[in-house]
């Protein structure tokens, strides 16, 4: 098997964390005989920008579009402001390879506790779907009357039926595979009239072709509460672009942190390279540290492989990750230990080795 | 003393809620002579719409308008879309009497325990001010190609300098009085590309007005997770209409559920009669069963009386509250009791009398 990925590693600490994940692709070729991941890193990100004025190169995305994955590190720096570097990089990514599910695990890992009292494993155990390409996430709009007291911005949300129903649809087939048989439908169509009493009609009519799938449909603002008070209740959470960026933050506090939570850009279709990314951001106030949790780059690997169908080598990646949170020694400052990103990555690598 | 309200108690649990805040109102009467509230009761809701097939009468804000407060059940019917019912009554209400600020407060009451393992009383005190007449709810937007695959629909968001002025401005000063001199705005300028950037360029300009006061400007997906990790560091969050209301769904799960949770939809030019409404819905599912917590209903009566500059009054309803919760004997379901709405009540009452 020999699979080739594209390697941005981005700003801040999304180097330093990548330079985990790497070390750890590296020791899964080495003790699982018979796997090449070819490797090419990219420069692009915020200093690339500021000596080139933009993000990536022209052809950026031509030169993406021929390796069969990319793993993402973190974009963002304070002297790029954050809708530059994000429109510029990691949206067209997604939109260009119609990377139109982000798939985000909530899921509390062996040798972690939530910071919800009264929640343990069994309670944290869901995933999230997230719509990638549309939707709250759109640039039209623009403003008016600059420089007058009545100056206003305008931004369109713009919901297609075919970008609504291709992200319901991969929620539900998600959750006949699961055991729980649910589907949770994030919504606002109390106060927002026009795109999400759409979003909930199609959800209705998709939930029917699947009837054996129970299905709840939750305001946004209730659904971020449940995520408190009855996490367990959840199997196969879907949500609109932005929705599902908040749920996911969200998600990764109750699990633990932001330096946990990976994510899965899938282009289902398998037309174009899915990416793989953390949701944490380039972190610049702890960047330059080496302090940095990996984990979350790491579990993105894991993603990886679920998505090759090389489930064991996900498994490998995972129980590595979970026997270093077992162990309690090497654990970085967010998870209450001392470690260095180096330090913890060195001790996952260890357990890939052992196991 | 004298004020006139208008009171609506609507749907569902919202009737059995409000009887109960109306019971203490008459107790603060009673026990606190010289005050008056004349209250009319309007049957605006749900069964009024499939009646009438409007949520109130043509000049139902005619009528409101000369009342010096509203107050407010809770709206909302399964035979009746939530778009509907709230886009006729409760909306409507906020924007016409320029309740601009929706105040609400995060804080956890004596004899509470928060679902977050490490969080207590003084890590949980917090108001969140949410822009409550524009930004993401609005009623620009539409259809287009209905019928057909490509079939989609737009909402536009409407961000105007006069609308996020001021509510910022309300923010700063609310900062100034309270003792951590801090504000934190949620932002998404990183997703959202027109609307968002505009409005953390004029946080930027409003901070400058306030040199005393510290901005943390964070985007919703990671402040969401701080509400989770690191309450304690809040004081006044500012956010715009959706951001607003996760954040405050969210804060009322993190001090105890959604049953405590009141809020203001204030006038502050006192132009217009502001609004007083617990933060939770109708709850169909538990309505008619006479077990509501009435708790967010009395609450919302203490903050009508700051707004009324009768701090003392306020001081008195939330001692009573306290004062119950502390006993702990006589809780509705949702707060681990027994007791019924009218029992709780009653209880909350009966401290009146004796406070
Ligand atoms: C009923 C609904 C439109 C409302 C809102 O979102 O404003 C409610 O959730 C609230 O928070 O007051
Ligand atoms: C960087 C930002 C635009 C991004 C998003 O909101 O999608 C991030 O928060 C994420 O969740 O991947």
């Amino acid at each position: 098997l020999h699979y080739s990925i594209a390697v941005i590693p981005g700003d801040g600490i999304g180097p330093e964390v990548m330079e985990e994940g790497l070390k750890v692709l590296g020791a899964i070729e080495e003790s699982h005989g018979g796997i090449r991941f070819a490797r090419d890193v990219m420069d692009w990100n915020c200093s690339y920008y500021l000596q080139h004025g933009k993000m990536m190169p022209e052809n950026g995305l031509s030169i993406l579009k021929d390796y069969d994955l990319i793993l993402l590190g973190a974009i963002g720096a304070p002297e790029v402001p954050d809708h530059v570097s994000v429109w510029e990089l990691i949206l067209p990514i997604r939109r260009a390879f119609q990377q139109y599910v982000n798939l985000r695990p909530v899921k509390l890992l062996k040798g972690l506790e939530s910071p919800l009292r009264y929640k343990g494993h069994a309670d944290l155990d869901f995933v999230v779907v997230r719509e990638n390409t549309e939707g709250e996430y759109s640039n039209m709009g623009g403003r008016m009357h600059q420089g007058t007291p009545y100056e206003m911005a305008v931004q369109n949300n713009v919901f297609t039926r075919y970008g609504t129903e291709r992200i319901l649809k991969y929620a539900y087939s998600l959750a006949e595979k699961r055991s729980k048989k649910s589907v949770t439908a994030a919504t606002k169509s109390n106060g927002i009239n026009h795109s999400m009493p759409f979003w909930d009609e199609i959800v209705k009519e998709v939930s029917k072709e699947y009837p054996e799938i129970q299905t709840n449909l939750y305001h946004i603002d209730a659904l971020a509460a449940y995520f408190i008070t009855r996490p367990e209740t959840f199997d196969v959470v879907v949500a609109s672009n932005l929705f599902g960026d908040i749920l996911t933050d969200l998600g990764a506090a109750i699990v633990g942190g932001l330096g946990l939570a990976p994510s899965a850009n899938i282009n289902p279709e398998r037309t174009y390279p899915s990416m793989f990314e953390p949701i944490h951001g380039s972190a610049p106030d702890i960047a330059g540290k080496g302090i940095a949790n990996p984990i979350a780059q790491v579990w993105s690997l894991a993603m990886m492989m679920d998505h090759l169908d090389l489930p064991e080598l996900s498994a490998v990646i995972m129980n590595a990750i979970e026997n270093v949170l077992q162990d309690g020694k090497v654990l970085t400052p967010d998870l209450g230990g001392t470690a260095t990103t180096k330090e913890l990555g060195d001790e996952i690598v260890r357990h890939i080795y052992q196991g």
